[in-house]
């Protein structure tokens, strides 16, 4: 079995899910104060999408730590399955709320100006959150990547 | 070597190929008659994102056909790896296109009422479009997915 850099029960492993939930909850952190200002239901998607992804990478940087104390592989393949796909539908809601929210940044600051009309709407904080939220993906997607691969190549 | 559904050289592989170009190819349609009224950076992205696709599918959907009518394989490894790499960077475009403009119509629909205040703005063809566009991508994710596991379990 290859040993590949992020995969699970690896110290790289454990540091990209911390990347992740770490990231999403700064995201979330920077949209909140946004919140109160600007009520959207795309700002509601990527918090809750953002808020998902936290939960997820968190609870799986839990069994990575757990599987590294142990050292030893603790999943078999049906587990490893059933996460791949979690992975996978966890990292293609996040890249939807992320892309959805920065269609939104550059129609209201490129395309309409509305950001210059109204300076109360805190799009810089906005631009923030969604490049946050883009970082934390980027995570994901290579965890997703290197899970997916193993699997399929057990 | 496992036979999946919508994999190279089958004909559902084939007819997932041809879904895709049709979709982009009636995505790109739709939108082009909105351009007129609407110039926007988001629209210019998705029809650029779905004319990458469009030419992507359509590619690939001509190599299938001719390892069809030769019922052989005739790629090798190297080449399906970049295969497989391309494939997922087309998907990820198309993805991120499909929810940026998704975004927007949210935006504009739901969230400020602009569609009811500017009837010119034929927003139900910018919907109509964006949904072909996620059509079309999730044609791509699907035969994304077979290849990538393929190329992992070979």
């Amino acid at each position: 079995m290859k040993e590949l850099f992020g995969s699970r029960g690896k110290v790289s492993g454990l540091i990209l899910r911390m990347g992740q939930c770490l990231f999403a909850a700064a995201s979330i952190a920077v949209m909140a104060s946004y919140l109160v200002l600007c009520p959207s239901q795309i700002i509601c998607h990527l918090i809750a999408s953002m808020g998902l992804q936290f939960l997820w990478s968190f609870s799986l940087a839990c069994l990575d730590i757990h599987a590294l104390r142990l050292k030893r592989d603790l999943w078999n393949y049906i587990f490893l399955s059933l996460l791949v796909v979690g992975d996978w539908v966890t990292a293609i809601l996040s890249l939807a709320a992320a892309c959805s929210s920065a269609g939104v940044v550059v129609l209201i600051v490129k395309d309409t100006n509305m950001c210059k009309r109204n300076p109360q709407l805190s799009c810089n904080m906005f631009q923030i959150s969604v490049a946050l939220a883009f970082i934390s993906w980027f995570f994901l997607a290579i965890s997703s990547c290197v899970m997916f691969w193993r699997t399929a190549s057990e």
